[in-house]
């Protein structure tokens, strides 16, 4: 017997206990019911002596707790064993074992059989599980969990070159300016310095051509419209306010001229605006009209004699908000108003309106307001606009699609009043394609922020381990790694939304104006909730604003409400899944025709076959055809169920616009799975043609991902339907798991690949 | 014949298509297919003379649409039709219509019915709609959805009081402050401004005793904790940095006096922390260690010659991180540190600790670094704290739980140092209660604005009729009602959290700290929600900081992290619910004792009745005793699943630490299983206790919402396991929207019952 243990104050027999003793007293877990059955135990077992059982009793007797350093011998007495016998994982296994080693007590086989039976009898009793128990004691403790870790298995610079394309020269190009020191963040707690932080970043931008570049040649540009969502995309890594700033002067301003002007509009002002020489806004949303742009109530007011508009705004609520540019750096804008004619209103027209002289003095019959601090994007001087009695000459009507003669006729290639007004709007659909792409860049760098300090940072782990890497952590792996799939997903989907924009046809127009919006919408959203992760993923370090989620979260916060609200955009989406437009993507208003689809779709609707839906193989579950039919079932199933839905509603008499209503809901549905089985088809398309490269195993694990966490996020809704059973959703929900826990290794080259320059990312979390 | 309609270059028996050449002319909706249809028509017809029939094909030909004048001119003919005989629901019939109240044509009654009839198969082979298309024509537009509004049928002040309880009088106290005009919202740009504005609204609110509240008499205050609960909600109305600061000094500096330290501690600080002459800091997360609070590694060594300690930070990823009060205003802290006797490690103790002189500067060995803008809470002043070997005097330690003898040697009443170590942690409780109080108080501001915004501002509106309060929008009620159900459960179980923790027996810790923790969890991720819903619902009047949304989102964004990272609160409230732990509620890795509580559950889960699965009577689904057993079953299910499944992970020799990782998704949905159905309960015991009251029903129609749209964010569980049908979730779901919209008319009501002052809420839109 080694003299270490004499002072324990326990009879020698009694060192059967030790583990058990160590374990309720040192975590206080000895409740009346455990004392109880201690007690009994003690009372029934043949092999201790009474005195001995005296002294047993008297070591979990509630008023006589051990002292601190007593347990410490203990563990240490009980640590020295395990460290000799290795995996043992029984309580009383040890506790015999330690006896054997550490104590002179000679046991017979028989008596040490008597002894093991009767300990784990009680260890049952106290409903201990033994492997759990001995956990504790284990010194080296090298777990799954532990030792998962970062390990780069393709090339990186080849995936880059994929999501780059044929863009990656001018991105290249965009990322090496910002590089430049003068790309410095600043703090955007003085509203003034930031402006004109941002101000001068943008003009950096336009002297490098990007501002112009997606204008006419002869008028400065380079005729490539989509390398300027590239640079738009791209400038996303850096601060999102010069974004917005870039894209209302060289888009909303810029494009509002060379899309609704005509030849005199763009050769007097693109080359000016392409340069930021004339800094300029795109003054549409008045403060009752956002979403209904229809009932803007600013007039535009002929007067032949002189040859000139007035511009006025009635009251206070017909002012325009929000205007990006206006509070400080607009000297122009695109004016949005009612046309006047003899007193007749012709419809919504553009109008270009100087606002401020040279010196930047807002000019007579102008009142622009300040508004102030927002959630974010406070780089950009938004401003509140009134004009009282402005008037502008005749040539600066923007006459593309309505003109007015020197007399007052009002003339238009477009008859139909509803149908100008939303063929004007169509061709601004640009915006709503720069916005989600600049929203993806914002996720890519939540997550490259999130994910790479996931991958450093430690916390809690085995007993008597060291600390894991949170991202180890099924929850954190649940919580940032679907959102890279969706962010991949997302990619692959603008770039082909781009090429459709791109490639676009006459007939083509209201498919796109869809797509543009849908995605829009869901991008965004998913940007919103994406960020907001990560934000939560980084704990405290996320809410610093040295670490850029802050920002990143606060300045796409308004993208879901800019550009068209998410909600009314995913509406108008899915009134053009159910037939009830043709060519007027956005009129709220029109449900008059109404090509029943339903009656067409249903025929074409997946069987519910009962082999499928509870199908649990994994090669089913991974496989692309079974991913797309589940996502086209949803899609058609949602698009039929709508209109029956509301030819019900309207057949028994409700009128239509209340029909709709009650179908909100339902149609904001039909407009997400749209977007969804656009986005898988997309992704699968870009796997498939990733065949051989050393990428392809990860991109499939992603995109993988992607389609069964959105599966998973609608079970509901395909449990209901009875095309997918319980014990299928749960093997989904299993693979979804797995996936996360197999990608976690790929996380970091996987944001790595997104090549984010340094500087951009900037957050110190990201370099630990 | 009337000479108006002569210039139409329109035969007169064409008219009877007036009304159809106008839809599709008007909105352009005449495709390839339609003409096809209507060329056919014409052929086959025996009503129209050849010479008509050629008119009317000149009339469709996609080469010769009409002019805008004439479309216009066509819409005021069947506008005064229309107007004329009121409600007609095909365009056929409108032809026929048209033709006798405004052509000389004289029809014999079989002529009518023969083009009646053919007239209806050409809309039916053109897939109009008669109805929907008919509405473009209607001038007055009254609809269901128009005419819904703010209604007050029930006593606001009565709900008043209900909510306020027996706290009325200190909220009113706190209400009164708040109002006062010193109380001013600051612009939270210039951060030493907005912290100066924090810290002198932090000294108001002491002077006038609310700082103490909560200390004993004997040190200057009124023993009452429930009170500072009540206040510390209350202050939430306003600025939440005041709130935390509040928070900081009050509760984690004077608490940790109150709970760690003994009555010389109390009697030399709580006098003079109370009336904030002593700012003070809560110094315990450290860089490296936040929720693995643990694992800290700033030390405390005695020095039994000198009887000091000295405190230090043993590398800058020790160093005490986002400690608010530290960058500015702390003169003293708590310090959290590994107490350090001969060289070995004593555990977790506190200690007080000087910072800063009278003047401010920092003291010898004491580095302060100011963690600089955060996404939020920028009045409070949040450092990082290193030590240079700084001495403290021995009775600075504070000496609860743990004490040192003069000659070094280490006494506590605790002999295990788990169980000291969670036993101190569990005595500052209270701040997980403040938390979530704080949070719903944000939420009230929030859903305030957004609902009173919503109930005035317009958008969009039926044809012809007058826009419609976006409130009334089915979407719009689906994004805000249920939060603002959400938003009544937790103040009622906040409530009852806040009575049990005030009457709490020792044996009750255990579950008062699960309580708190989960409560906490669920309610802090639902605000982080709710605001978000907020924001996007008001637009872009939401993005703007004058109407706060912007920081009500910021401020609390960190409440699901500080206080406990609400994830891993969660993973630590489901093992207290599996039996895993007994007494110390936040001990990561105590997986020692596992009562193997699915045995038991197991025999008391509720059994699927077959009758219930699919039960869909509008008295079941709103019978609370559906949802308290379909929320119960919910939970015990969790529990005994996630019970056996660790158990048999375990079994299969998976360490314990891999298992419990394995199934941490599974835990966090057993932890807010749990919470969901406490907060149930508490919502039906409110409702039945307001029997008679003047907002009984509505009161009821909330929980019955809350219930039922928990049940339908859950309905994929509840499909999976068999315990809903399809027929029912779908039920459900048409529940969920016709409750929403019979309490739209409330809501407005609803948030007044909030009682928040004009001046707190501020919001410009909250007040159009």
């Amino acid at each position: 017997m080694q003299t270490s243990i004499l002072p324990l104050q326990l009879n020698e027999r009694n060192y059967f206990f030790l583990p058990l003793l160590y374990i309720v007293w040192s975590d206080t877990l000895l409740g009346e019911r455990e004392r109880q059955v201690f007690t009994d135990f003690i009372g029934r077992i043949s092999w201790l002596s009474p005195s001995e059982k005296q002294n047993l009793l008297e070591r979990i007797a509630p008023n006589n707790p051990p002292q601190r350093d007593e347990i410490e011998q203990w563990h240490q007495l009980i640590h020295a064993t395990t460290s000799t016998l290795g995996q043992l994982d029984r309580l009383s296994l040890l506790g015999v074992a330690l006896v054997k080693e550490q104590t002179d007590l000679r046991l017979t086989p028989e008596e040490e059989a008597l002894i093991q039976a009767d300990l784990e009898k009680l260890e049952q009793e106290l409903e201990i599980i033994g492997e759990s128990a001995i956990y504790l004691f284990k010194r080296e403790h090298p777990t799954i969990t532990t030792t998962q870790q970062t390990s780069v298995d393709f090339d990186v610079k080849e995936l880059t070159a994929l999501l780059d394309g044929d863009q990656a020269s001018i991105i290249k190009e965009v990322k090496n300016l910002l590089q430049r020191p003068e790309f410095d963040y600043v703090d955007p707690g003085d509203l003034k310095a930031y402006r004109t932080a941002v101000l001068s970043w943008c003009k950096l931008v336009a002297d490098a051509g990007f501002g112009s570049i997606a204008y006419p040649k002869e008028y400065g540009g380079k005729g490539d419209m989509e390398a300027y969502f590239s640079v738009m995309e791209t400038l996303s890594f850096h601060d999102l306010s010069m974004v917005i700033k870039f894209g209302v002067q060289f888009g909303l301003w810029g494009m509002s001229i060379l899309s609704l002007g005509t030849e005199s509009h763009h050769a007097k002002y693109l080359p000016k605006i392409g340069t930021l020489e004339l800094p300029g806004c795109f003054a549409m949303t008045e403060t009752n009209h956002g979403s209904n742009v229809k009932g803007i109530e600013t007039t535009a007011t002929y007067q032949a004699t002189e040859k000139t508009f007035v511009i006025h705004t009635p009251h206070a609520l017909a002012r325009k908000e929000y205007i990006g540019n206006a509070a400080m750096h607009g000297k122009m804008a695109t004016v949005f108003a009612k046309l006047v004619l003899n007193e007749k209103d012709y419809g919504v027209c553009a109008f270009v309106v100087p606002l401020r002289d040279e010196e930047g003095n807002t000019l007579p019959g102008i009142t622009i307001t300040d508004c102030g601090r927002k959630m974010g994007l406070n780089g950009v001087d938004n401003g509140v606009i009134a004009f009282d009695h402005v008037v502008i000459p005749k040539e600066n009507m923007l006459n593309r699609f309505s003109d007015v003669t020197d007399d007052g006729t009002f003339e238009t290639p477009i008859a139909s009043d509803n149908k100008r007004f939303f063929t004007m709007l169509g061709t601004l659909v640009g915006g709503r394609i720069g916005i989600p792409r600049s929203a993806l860049s914002a996720c890519k760098s939540g997550l490259s922020i999130a994910i790479r300090y996931g991958d450093k940072r430690r916390q809690f782990g085995p007993e008597g381990g060291e600390e894991v890497p949170i991202l180890n952590y099924r929850m954190h792996q649940r919580r940032l790694i679907p959102h890279l799939a969706k962010t991949y997903a997302g990619h692959f989907a603008m770039r082909y939304m781009t090429k459709r924009f791109m490639n676009r046809q006459e007939e083509e127009m209201q498919e796109i104006e869809a797509l543009a919006a849908g995605l829009k919408a869901a991008i965004t959203w998913n940007t919103t909730d994406l960020l907001q992760e990560c934000r939560e993923a980084c704990g405290g370090k996320g809410y610093l604003s040295e670490n850029r989620i802050d920002a990143l979260k606060n300045d796409t916060d308004v993208y879901t409400t800019f550009e068209g609200d998410n909600t009314v955009l995913m509406q108008l989406v899915a009134k053009t899944r159910l037939g009830a437009y043709r060519a007027q993507f956005e009129n709220m208003n029109l449900v008059t025709i109404f090509n029943y689809v339903a009656a067409r779709t249903k025929t074409s609707l997946t069987e519910k076959n009962p082999l499928i839906i509870r199908n649990i193989d994994e090669e089913h579950l991974l496989d692309p055809a079974f991913h797309l039919s589940a996502f086209e079932y949803r899609e058609k199933d949602l698009v039929d169920s709508a209109a029956k839905r509301i030819k019900r509603l309207i057949d028994e008499g409700m009128d239509p616009f209340d029909a709709f209503n009650v179908c909100q809901h339902h149609l904001v549905a039909v407009g997400k799975a749209y977007i969804d089985r656009i986005m898988l088809e997309q992704f699968v398309l870009a796997v498939e043609a990733g065949k051989g490269a050393s990428f392809h195993r990860v991109l499939k694990h992603l995109c993988d991902l992607y389609a069964l966490s959105v599966l998973e996020e609608n079970k509901g809704w395909y449990l209901e339907q009875g095309y997918l059973e319980g014990v299928k959703t749960k093997a989904i929900r299993k693979m979804v798991n797995q996936l996360c826990w197999e990608i976690r290794k790929d996380a970091v080259p996987l944001v790595l690949a997104f090549d984010i320059p340094d500087t951009c990312l900037s957050a110190p979390i990201a370099f630990i």
